[in-house]
């Protein structure tokens, strides 16, 4: 998606350790109307498929998932990050590593609230290794439902978390796809 | 606001100890499409302000603030949770006491996004005693800029912080305002 390739190249910053900074549009600081458009285009790439819940993770894929519900009417769900391991049985709970932030959550989920009839759109603000996406689509197996794909803001193609899951089957959508990324500057996939 | 009244009346669970569950469509399960329509009332009540910057705290703020970004076409800004005291001078720092949580946050917004020129609209999922309210106003003093009032979802309204906080001369708009809450129902503020 060209106006959020754009978006990255002028006013994403690349820290050291392979960390791509977009906190003044996508995190921190938001854009609604950027992430009006992308639900938009999420909207068409996922257009005849049945879709009737969307999943993501907080607390930075909540912003997105949340104009993507809008544009797809229907429900968001949040998984919630919790440090402890205390989990009662009315919730699903997996373990997912942060890449970003170094260290591990366990990841919860009412059961209430994720059925077998639901049909799943998986949202999240970032793909790398694809641990958060790995965890997500794990509870949606533990409720019986069904995930449709995923849709994704930025994938860091070169950490290989896509290409493992697109190989398993995953349908992933990523709006900007980042080929290589160096200390000075990124290029996005063919 | 009447459809969120009718929506708490229908959905919300009361908790021992004065909590309001609200998670099957505010927290944790989102309808974007109730969430659309509390930012439209809000951008009714404050037609005729001039209103640059939504400012919330993560997490269960960002979903509103998303949708009210949206619809006020102005950028949004989450303050940060963490439980970390080394604060560098990039970012302004306040202590947020949490009721639900019953733990203190450092909260941390970073100091290029705030600035004198921006004129803020506060919004929040709940208001009970205020402190995510007055931490949030305390940041947007440290910033230099103007706080034009706060846009919530339900206030707990005998819990005193919007009655205090008024008082101080906060503009404060609640979509549903709780004046009692006992473990066998509620009733709303006339």
């Amino acid at each position: 998606m060209k106006l959020l390739e754009d978006r990255i190249l002028r006013d994403g910053n690349i820290l050291p350790g392979g960390i791509l900074k977009v906190d003044s549009f996508l995190n921190h600081r938001i854009d609604p109307q950027l992430l009006y458009e992308m639900a938009q285009e999420l909207k068409r790439l996922y257009a005849g498929e049945e879709i009737n819940i969307i999943l993501t993770i907080e607390a930075s894929g909540i912003a997105l998932a949340s104009l993507v519900g809008y544009v797809f009417g229907c429900p968001i769900l949040f998984a919630k990050k919790s440090k402890s391991r205390n989990i009662s049985d009315k919730v699903y709970a997996v373990e997912v590593e942060s890449f970003t932030h170094g260290n591990t959550n366990t990841v919860l989920l009412s059961k209430e609230y994720l059925r077998p009839e639901h049909r799943v759109l998986i949202v999240d603000d970032f793909l790398a290794t694809g641990a958060a996406l790995v965890g997500l689509r794990a509870i949606c197996e533990q409720a019986g439902a069904t995930v449709v794909g995923a849709g994704i803001a930025i994938e860091k193609a070169f950490q290989g978390g896509g290409e493992r899951l697109r190989a398993e089957g995953l349908r992933i959508e990523s709006l900007a796809r980042i080929a290589q990324m160096r200390d000075d500057g990124l290029s996005f996939c063919e």
